[in-house]
């Protein structure tokens, strides 16, 4: 079958040719429907070598945001059945800690680092079929196709994990702030509307077409990231900020606005892998608000994503590519031209 | 192998020869160090048929609650090596629903009923060696002796989760009131001491030797079960009541005890099937009291239990039996003879 | 000023002129704007002495959910302007205890019963004037008209209490059943969907007209209350129920029905007055359902009931009478003639 | 009568000779008993002036921390008498918005900045009598005597609160890290051993003797803060690092230390005003580790803490100093020479 691999650190990856893997006791064959191409791969393109830490032999496959259809069963595996449609959690872990044991692999406490190697380290979903470990990795997606559902595993759950954990601060009244509107700010503007009772969602964005799309997905103020912004913030929420701010960018600057807007007893949830640091004393951000880095979400969350996907209260902006043209969707992605979510179909 | 089984209902249960069952792909086959024997078992023999909705074939063994040895790994199975001592958890699920994905297999959407069959309708563990049929179900016990550590599984971990689930409300100056002290009521009184602030345990029974032991396992004060004691639970709380209200018994008089002495905002749990019914409408128990009847408890919580044990934290009163004596188990079991946990130990 | 007084138990209350109270240290002298007419109020009409534990004397004003305009503050009071609109919040705790230092008056240590005595023992609302005790008990309406606003203090916040302890389980997927559809389970429907990613709301009452109502204001399922009603929410439900069960009504046979859709681990809240009463044990309602009786709401949680009021996300269908015609309102109340709520407006 | 005040910004306070103030409605005058010298009164000594947002006008007399005996009650007063032993609570807040309506006044929506001015522009404790302008900041100290006790209500509730939020974290087998073992450090591992199930408590200071102290206080391991310990936490922890860090000293090489022993999914807290700052990105500290700056405490749990004390499950090292050796507290405390706390006794 084709794969698309990345074959040399500081390399573009390459379609190649491998054999179809066969599933163990326990594993799953999926025909893969749909990956996404994520800016996470691009760090990965572009390292130097592997993450510390991070057991990687080349070559592999790349691709973490995967659904598809299962093709064949290892023994031992039940309740499904070939053809059946199914996302695939990414982070896999080692199913035996205790974190894992509430379904929060994505904080495994034996496999470290990030996403458990899954299209970083074990061949990933950019290939005719992708070999899942365990069944446990895999949530039926009912009457949505792969295609379309492959960012909900990656862009809707990181997002969703991020609203999630902050919806008790969201009663009536209150503002959430989303400083970024790329794929994963879409997800968070959605899903803070359609979870809580929040009165103001605030979009905060460089880029003014950005900012109509925020609020066409039903964000209430949709305001470019300057000076201004921080003061309109604090006026709407009379002086006292907003209860959650989620920087989907975090570089510098955005994360020195979130501080500002932030409120008292609030949640500042750092999202994007922008490279950036806030410096968290006594006086900043307000006391007692929160500052946190979540990574990724739980299977549970993953199964609340799709009923949300499936109600119809969450849509993404897609651009679908055949495997043969994975490469051009990264260079898409990479000169910020992607709207949304690039997503290779290796199946179309 | 040996197997105490149920061989008909209403009848008493035997003594049989069995084949050791191999186990299949993601299966593990467990040499089993202990297992408890429960009043629920006793209900189980006295009852007419199965219970309903409820696919049970005769024969089956009998045994929820079981810990041993990994003796031979299914194809696919990683993590543990013959040897490994092991704790079984009980409540079989079907691994997928939203509820088993947390780890709350006890109350699995799939799996109806009480206990996933293992020993009530799949084989349990009075066997010399028990049938795992997923790796997920078991717990590494470090230190702990099988054959002391089975009634953890069952025994403490409904008590714990009984009291886990309530930890909130025993900040520094609450009460804890445990009606009855067996087997579970000892775990329940020694998990609020080790776990939480409350400032006073109360111990109630009708048999002055328990309170006895209560007062040894650190309860502040043991009542015997009359008029005064709510009297005298209300006086020590300045006529609140208790913040926590465990019933271990669950008939009809010590549910009325229960709601008379719990407090506004508390919580009231029946832990006992005893049979009877708190009539709950809006003036009793007090406002906003919870009242629930939880079932068992979920992986990581027994992982809790197994470290709480580990620290010396929890003892229990064991009587241990060897296979052929299993009977005479459940005789004295039914005859209030047993301190404590009687277990089964088919490899002394 | 006039007041409309209970004078005599089993006695129709009767309008009689009274001296219009000074307002001591601390406490405010508000102009009535409306005052609800209550179902409770008529349980106390037909009462043969005062309730239990009750310091009550006749005669007294009646009406326990008020609103009106500050007209006179007493020595020490800042914050409040004569004219300023507000909410009288109305179970008057001590101020004091641990339940009222978080704002829980309504659950106070020290100040048994119901109310705490407005319109039940302490002068009520439906008079001309009424004194409240200490400035903590008001809160600013904002653009809220008082006589439209009454209603939110006791129908409105008792409703909202009962569904904001339940939002953790109101997550993408879930469904809430409200049983009864008079004033309160109007707004609690429509709490459920302004608060909540409840995807499925679902009304139930014996009156076609109600149900009506209740599909306009946001549920999406309305049944007749009879056998079938408990099989369609189980087929709705996958079998396994609904997460939250409200019972406005609080009669047996809708207990019982509660009882019937509820799930495992869900909450069964009981807010009616009906007088009828569950039987809770291990095996019904499902496992750890949670069966509570809360009894009206908090300040900060009034608060925020008046915040969904402004945003118009809650509404209610009102009749207004002036105060000479409250007994005619109380006439039809008792019959079931009044949609919604009775509001008395002594200043119309 | 005379009063400790602070006449100049980086001037020395004097005592002066000021007249004993008149409660007005709703105030109680207070005898002061212990007045409790902080770190943060030498910040604000050593202060150019008064702090950004602080109305705050020379002289005013010191003191945020005090407990003394009720002297006269102000009209409207009740639930007092004269002689009544109370403790004060600090952060005095408007009582009105929702932050207050919870008891949580140290965030007062309204009145910005530290201490709600009692003891910086408001008069304090280090005085005869003091004012409190509302009889809500007053809680009762039953058996305790004022002298004792006035340090529970900054060192204690500091303490406590940063323990309490995060006591979720705490189960069994859990690790509680407490960098800094001065006053607040010392309350901290005395509460983390009373509230919870921690397994492990570790004590880190730069100081032999105060490691000293931490193992009598219940701490089970105490470690030099060097590079080593980092390397011992870890280990103790299986390298997942501890549930809970607090930084009682803040300074850039604590906090440091702070988020390479934290945890994923842990709580970061820093207490100390030392005037560093953290960075926190999306790799450091662990993933989902939360950063918070708490300030002070709730008047709820200002109860339990009292609750605490009366039960004797926290100690505190004091010196006691009678009003005119005041200047000497401070320089003792400036010069490192307090172990505990220093309280000023105006009526010793």
């Amino acid at each position: 079958m084709r794969a698309f691999q990345l074959v040399g650190w500081q390399q573009s990856p390459e379609l190649r040719e491998v054999p179809v893997p066969e599933p163990g006791p326990g594993q799953v064959l999926v025909k893969v429907g749909g990956a996404g191409a994520c800016h996470s791969d691009l760090h990965m393109m572009e390292a130097l070598g592997p993450p510390p830490g991070f057991a990687t032999e080349l070559p592999f496959t790349l691709g973490h945001e995967n659904a598809g259809w299962v093709e064949r069963l290892g023994p031992g595996v039940t309740g499904f059945a070939p053809g059946d449609p199914v996302m695939v959690y990414g982070p896999w872990g080692c199913g035996m800690c205790a974190n894992c044991r509430e379904g929060r692999e994505n904080y495994c406490q034996k496999v470290s680092g990030q996403g458990g190697g899954l299209g970083g380290g074990h061949d990933g979903g950019m290939a005719e079929y992708l070999l899942v470990p365990a069944a446990r990795f895999l949530i039926p997606l009912g009457t949505l196709d792969p295609r379309q559902a492959a960012p909900l595993t990656d862009a809707g759950l990181t997002s969703y994990h991020a609203v999630k954990r902050s919806l008790h601060l969201l009663g009536p009244g209150s503002t959430a702030v989303v400083i970024g509107v790329g794929g994963l700010g879409q997800m968070a503007i959605q899903m803070v509307r359609a979870l809580s009772a929040a009165t103001t969602v605030v979009a905060v964005d460089t880029d003014a077409g950005k900012l109509e799309t925020a609020k066409r997905l039903g964000a209430d103020e949709a305001l470019l990231s300057d000076e201004d912004a921080v003061t309109r913030i604090k006026d709407m929420t009379e002086q006292q900020g907003a209860q959650l701010v989620l920087d989907m960018v975090g570089i510098d600057p955005t994360l020195r606005m979130a501080a500002q807007v932030a409120r008292v007893l609030g949640h500042l949830t750092i999202v994007g892998l922008g490279g950036g640091a806030l410096p968290v004393n006594f006086s900043n951000p307000p006391h007692e608000c929160s500052v946190a880095s979540p990574y990724w979400g739980s299977l549970p969350e993953l199964m609340e994503v799709i009923t949300l996907a499936q109600q119809q209260k969450i849509k993404m902006f897609l651009e679908h590519f055949p495997l043969e043209r994975a490469n051009e969707a990264y260079q898409l992605l990479h000169d910020g031209k992607i709207q949304g979510r690039a997503v290779i179909t290796p199946h179309p």
